[in-house]
């Protein structure tokens, strides 16, 4: 995953710029001031009450990390910044009466919480104690400030160890007797505050006297963080680039723990959760922000504030307002009430769930407020993704009501869907219960190779350590198995056969819940919901259809796949596999005619055979009537269609086979090969049985003439698998034209049969020009395009090689669930634009499993094919990255 | 195959010629002249005794072809140059005084025998006749000469049917009682020649009175020959252009056939079979050249000359001898001596057997006649490739000695080497006897894949039916067994057990044998010997070695391997497989190590096993020191190097595994791939199992350094096999510097191991820019990049498909055999090149099969490759390939 980054705003400028007051940017600059200064500029350019502030840029940040110091002229502008702060709250920082106090925070371009450092209460020292009490007359609460900020001044900027000042706090708190730094009274704190200026002197560092300096030095800190190792490791992560640099906010501290007239609070201005267009938050009375979040304490939620702060309760209403009026999205807040007063102290637009993020999108559109491009840029694939999997029904919590599931943990969301049932720690009473009509989740510290067969049989997957490219991540969505990875709360005791999260205690066997959309680990049975039949996805769907120019078909095989894929949007089968026609009840016929080397029936057992096909073709045309319906001439290798070797060897050795197993032992034996992936399969099998091939084409041919006779409209094109040379091209097309011109000279008629060709050796890639000369369409077969390209097959190396080569970033992603656009990416780019060049009007596709994966739904936008074929499964959100890449939306749209 | 067209010389020039004098024209223009003529006027030029003629050219069969009648000008050129000859001779054309008889003999460019038409004895009409015998005094001559031509210019200028001829002929001779046409007396002949005459009438066709009339409707008939379909067939095979067209040569007719004082003969300057330096030839006395060519009379050697024609047979050797230093090469003639005078008819670059190309190649330059280039350029790779199979000891003749083996018939040259056996005619058969110790020949009118197993077990092979890419050739060359396909003189009957060739059958059991080098088939046990050990080779290839760019390097796995490579020339060890250092007695440690995965003494096994190694490496690295030795690490899928899965499961089923044999099935099962040749092999081995791959590297690393100390000078690279990201790469690079380091800091010295990277899957091909950077070296795995280009299994396809492909022409060629340059090997030159851009001091090689191929080490030599590594009895061919490269020898060379 990479962050979309505007390279236009990020490009280097004639004239660098150092410091932005919040009343002089605007939200659109959010590359020089970073996301949070940004959003403050935004809310004080539309008013609403921003404590006063300004911005040290990103600019500067770049020019500290380049020079090693910051550019020359940078102190006199934050010190003019700082006095127009001053002069508007008539305080100043260090003035022993009236001090002002400020806090700095990180801030880039993308959010990276928690990633960088911070320092609060600037201009708090002892000298300022009495003007800090002289404006709040909270003795205790200056003296806490004193206390945070030269913990944090020392901690952050003068590098002394956090250990050094949590004794001394928890020496005083047991010298107090009470429970927490809270109850401590304004002498206990300012003895602490005290002691952590000697201890910060004591471990070699000191704190500058002059607050100016403070400022610089916390300026600087915040800008060395930018490449801590915890921030470098959280862009490689998210895919954000090392040069952006972070800007400084240096705002005016105000607070929401002066008292009962003081508040503090988060809002969202929809419910997040659901979509419900209520504002929707919590708040605490008499709390700083982060008591809230620390959750500490039971905050309350919004609409609750109306009874104790009336004014201010209205006041962020219309603030909230405002702002989603603004943004027109959901905007998620940050709040204080100081002795009444209502401060903004931050906003973005929120995260959300699934749920509500297609709620909100089709609501706005109906409430005016975003168009319906806008509608459909604002669900993000793997929201849509989740929407199409099993899912809680309910959001469940940390504090349920009784007897109700309760949220543990949230891991990594590494794999879709949700899954309920016993939890099982080994793979093979995994293995046992399933058998026995259990359901499990298989929970592991990580998963290995030997616990394949447990993993396949399990609901769902839950590991406590391991990224989204370990294992257990891979193998999972690999087989489509919902999983919860690296749930580091969780301790897994598999000797003891326990789980234990934060004091709570799981067994062996007992009901857990995971949600792989989300990451939620939940004890006890969730009650799920298969799929959401929510009509707004239609209808966000239908937006999406006229926005898109990449168009999408199903690979389905029988009428039934073609029905429910015409249902959900399908417009045309890009692949209809007929080796499904050749299973069940026919398979005795097809193995008649794969005896038949030696047994001259071939022709018979293909009549019978073709009968069968023609009435399979007549329901799947006429279930797609109007609409394109690409057939694949048989690919697999005969051997598929006959008895497991092994079994037969077995049975043979045991002298359990009889005249008919004997024969087809020997078929078996002739048959096997040594890579049959490579081996005679696709054209090849039509150049070794042309008979074979010959009655499927007959077949789809008296099919379409059927369909013509019966008023239908069928669109059919034959297509030939596993080309590697135009020498075989041309004798494929030959062999159609010469059957399609027999069947209609014979039923005296006209029907036109188009072909196709697939692209999926690295030979045909590369001489796509010549190909396109012979057919009407392409469809890069892009699973065995990349098997060959890597010389990697998909099957072997999925449960063992794939993780590891994951793991140790041997490979960049997993080349099978998004095409490699390096290599295997590029041929198919470099081969439509060749097949164009030879045929102008070529119809070029893609029916490999990618073309139902978003990321290379986006690439093959950018190669230009015409359409993608997927599963009918994946139908939803093909059409949704396909608007997506046409609206030119590369990565997630909402992190501001 | 194709012949090689100088484009210069075929270049439209300003202004065509239409006719050319023998006089006027030279060897060098035979794209004008063809080859013939060009010949004759040469010998003409050099003052030898050539009856005189003119040309028409190619110029005026191409503008007849193209505008479908003669140009213009072309008969008043044709009658002056008519007029000079008749002037020369005091004859003229249709004179009834006296007359002239002249030849038309086509003459293409590149020689076509018996591909197109003739005219003989043109001028010889009833009118003539009193004239004829006025000028020879033989009245059954003169007849005789208006028969043929009536025959043959009925035949091949008027289109009628052969038979028309034939049969009266034959009524004349049993009216006769006699036995053939040459008994027949002069009146008899009047009698057959006015016969024809009619007969052509009655045919509906009629022979101009005009001679100059009927010396056109000649040379337009030998044009329109050209298109013929056994003319254009030929070429296809031959690889001669359709465009070329041929030339007409018109000249004087001259009799052997005049009685005791003419006589004929065929002549080579030295012996075309041993190659000895003494004249050659058999002549016979008053008869006519298709006399010595048809066999119907013995003739004799030519060396009984000198006691009828003392005087001709020395003007002979003389002719021969200036022919010889003329043309600086072995010289084929005809010549005929008319009442007593010596006319040499035509000479050519004569065919030479592989033993005598050497011999004349290398006393050539002892004698001063060529250089040594021009030595290596006489001997052509499928020459040298005899020489290296065992072959014939003598040259079998139709009429041998009494009980000497008799050739039978020549069929095509389909797989080199001779071999000796008895006649089988089932593959069943073949297998039996050959499992009985007996030596076979299996003998089929063509072979299905169903042959396979006895094709493997028998000694050679012979069809009678199919062409070079028969199943059988096919199938013959990929296993290395000697073949002699196509063979159509051969009767086969099956049931009978009878092979029957002009009267003589052979039964089943009886014993053959055949030379796939030369296509000989010959009843009876030839003497074979192995190879040869004539001097002459040794001094040839070390010209050839001084001629080549391309370095040429071994596949060699052992010290025996590499002492043995060394000798015959091998620069280098460019492959050293490593997987064979663990197989025979320490397979057991292998399958330790890997059944380790559940045992946890890998360590304990692997410790063993690098012992081994190292003093495997420190013997091959003292018999190539100095040299360089490239060591791949471990390539093939673990599978390999465990019991036989089929076997173990038998085994099992019948109860008969113990616990070893147990856990040796399980590791089976768990190891077994789908498509093992893109699963767990190569670098991905390395992998997962890393610690193989670092003994594998310790070994190499400690025996060079015990190599260095005993005074040696190792010059080793390690290889990394089926890369196909930078990523591994680096990895695996990492991985050699982490290990050499550790080894040679506990050795306490220093030590240069180099790095490789194989480039055979076709993302590698695709990236080798950027995997460049980080290795010294690229070998290019032609058979795994051919295999993953094309997405065909060479193991699978070999018997069974390839055949048909290449029998519908879906593949140019086996690409196994020689490298696909569309996609391959254009694959191979861009990756040399951008390899090359990044690091322009790459080293590039191949050590796939196609390094000791000679069409794909043209082709390597064109991309600029440093060296290709071929297995050691490859390497002569190498060798001489690449010197050949070097001098711009595309193929064939001595087809004049």
């Amino acid at each position: 995953m990479s962050v979309q980054v505007d390279q236009a705003a990020t490009a280097p400028r004639s004239r660098a710029t150092w410091v932005v007051p919040f009343s002089e940017g605007r939200a659109k600059d959010k590359y020089l001031l970073g996301g949070k200064g940004a959003n403050l500029c935004e809310m004080t350019y539309i008013g609403l009450p921003v404590p006063p502030g300004f911005i040290v840029t990103t600019d500067a940040c770049r020019a500290y990390l380049r020079e090693g110091q910051v550019p020359e002229s940078l102190y006199e502008e934050v010190l003019a910044a700082l006095a127009g702060v001053e002069e508007q709250m008539g305080l100043r920082l260090g003035d022993p009466d009236r001090p002002l106090l400020v806090s700095l925070r990180s801030g880039a371009p993308f959010s990276m919480p928690g990633m960088m450092d911070t320092v609060l209460n600037l201009g708090a020292m002892p000298d300022t104690v009495p003007g800090l009490i002289g404006l709040t007359g909270d003795a205790k609460h200056a003296w806490d400030s004193v206390r945070r900020f030269v913990e944090m001044f020392g901690r952050v900027v003068l590098g002394v160890a956090e250990e050094v000042y949590a004794r001394l706090l928890d020496e005083a708190i047991a010298a107090a007797g009470v429970a927490n730094e809270r109850e401590l009274t304004a002498d206990q704190l300012e003895e602490v505050a005290r002691g952590h200026i000697e201890a910060t002197s004591a471990a070699g560092a000191s704190i500058p006297d002059d607050p100016h300096e403070q400022l610089r030095l916390g300026v600087e800190a915040v800008f060395r963080s930018w490449n801590g190792s915890r921030a470098r490791a959280y862009r490689k992560v998210e895919g954000i680039p090392d040069d952006l640099g972070t800007a400084v906010n240096v705002q005016v501290m105000v607070a929401g723990n002066l008292g009962d007239d003081s508040a503090t609070g988060v809002a969202f201005t929809r419910d997040p959760a659901t979509g419900e267009p209520t504002p929707y938050g919590d708040w605490l009375q008499g709390a700083q922000g982060e008591d809230v979040v620390a959750g500490i304490r039971h905050p309350d939620p919004l609409r609750t504030m109306h009874d104790a702060f009336p004014e201010a309760a209205r006041e962020l209403e219309e603030h909230l307002d405002t702002l989603e009026r603004h943004y027109r999205d959901l905007c998620d807040i940050e709040f204080t009430i100081e002795r009444g007063k209502l401060w903004m102290l931050q906003t973005r637009v929120g995260k959300r769930s699934a749920t509500a993020a297609l709620r909100m999108a089709v609501d706005m559109v109906d409430e005016g407020l975003i168009d319906e491009a806008e509608a459909v840029r604002r669900v993000r694939p793997e929201q849509l993704e989740a929407l199409l999997h099993p899912r809680f029904a309910e959001t469940p919590t940390r504090v349920p009501d009784d007897g109700a599931p309760q949220l543990l943990t949230t891991g990594l969301a590494a794999s879709p869907g949700a899954a309920v049932g016993q939890i099982t720690m080994t793979a093979d009473d995994a293995v046992r219960r399933a058998a026995g009509g259990q359901d499990v989740v298989l929970v592991r510290p990580e998963t290995s190779p030997d616990d394949l067969e447990g993993m396949v049989a399990a609901q769902g997957l839950l590991t406590s350590r391991g990224g989204l490219v370990s294992h257990a991540a891979v193998v999972a969505r690999g087989f489509g198995i919902p999983a919860v990875c690296g749930a580091a709360d969780l301790e897994i005791d598999l000797r003891g056969g326990t789980v234990t999260v934060d004091g709570t205690v799981l067994r062996d066997g007992d009901v857990i819940s995971i949600d792989g959309s989300t990451g939620m680990v939940v004890a006890g049975p969730m009650e799920l919901v298969p799929v959401d039949d929510d009509p707004r996805l239609e209808r966000l769907l239908a937006w999406a259809d006229e926005h898109r120019v990449l168009r999408v078909r199903a690979n389905a095989d029988t009428a039934d796949d073609a029905r429910r894929s015409r249902a959900a949007g399908a417009e045309g089968i890009g692949l209809c596999r007929t080796e499904h026609q050749f299973l069940g009840e026919r398979l005795p016929l097809v193995q008649r005619v794969i005896l038949s080397e030696e047994e001259q029936d071939e022709a018979e057992a293909l009549v019978a055979l073709e009968e069968r096909q023609v009435q399979d073709f007549i329901e799947l045309l006429e279930a797609m009537d109007g609409l394109p319906v690409v057939v694949r001439l048989l690919d697999p290798p005969l051997h598929e269609f006959l008895p497991d070797l092994d079994e037969l060897l077995v049975a043979d050795a045991r002298g359990e086979l009889d005249a008919d197993g004997e024969r087809l032992l020997a078929a078996a034996m002739r048959h096997r090969e040594h890579d049959p992936m490579m081996g005679t399969r696709g054209i090849r099998l039509g150049v070794l049985r042309p008979a074979l091939y010959r009655t499927q084409i007959r077949a789809v041919t008296t099919a379409a003439i059927e369909r013509l006779r019966a008023g239908g409209d069928p669109r059919v094109e034959v297509m030939f698998p596993l080309i590697s040379t135009e020498a075989e091209l041309i004798w494929a097309v030959n062999l159609v034209r010469a059957e399609v011109e027999a069947v209609t000279a014979a039923a005296d008629t006209d029907v036109r049969i188009g072909v196709a060709t697939m692209v999926e050796t690295p030979r045909a890639a590369l001489r796509a020009g010549d190909l396109a000369r012979h057919v009407d369409a392409f469809s890069f077969g892009t699973n065995d395009l990349t098997q060959m390209t890597f010389g990697l097959s998909r099957d072997d190396v999925a449960g063992r090689l794939m993780p590891r080569e994951l793991e140790l970033g041997l490979l960049p992603a997993d080349p099978f669930r998004t095409i490699d656009p390096v290599v295997v990416g590029d041929l198919v780019r470099r081969a439509t634009a060749a097949g164009r060049a030879t045929k102008p009007d070529l119809e070029v596709g893609i029916c490999g499993e990618h073309g139902g994966d978003p990321a290379s739904i986006r690439l093959l936008h950018g190669y230009g094919l015409d359409y993608v074929s997927c599963s009918p499964a994946r139908l939803p959100i093909a059409r949704l990255v396909a608007a997506h890449a046409a609206l030119e939306i590369s990565g997630p749209a909402d992190d501001a």
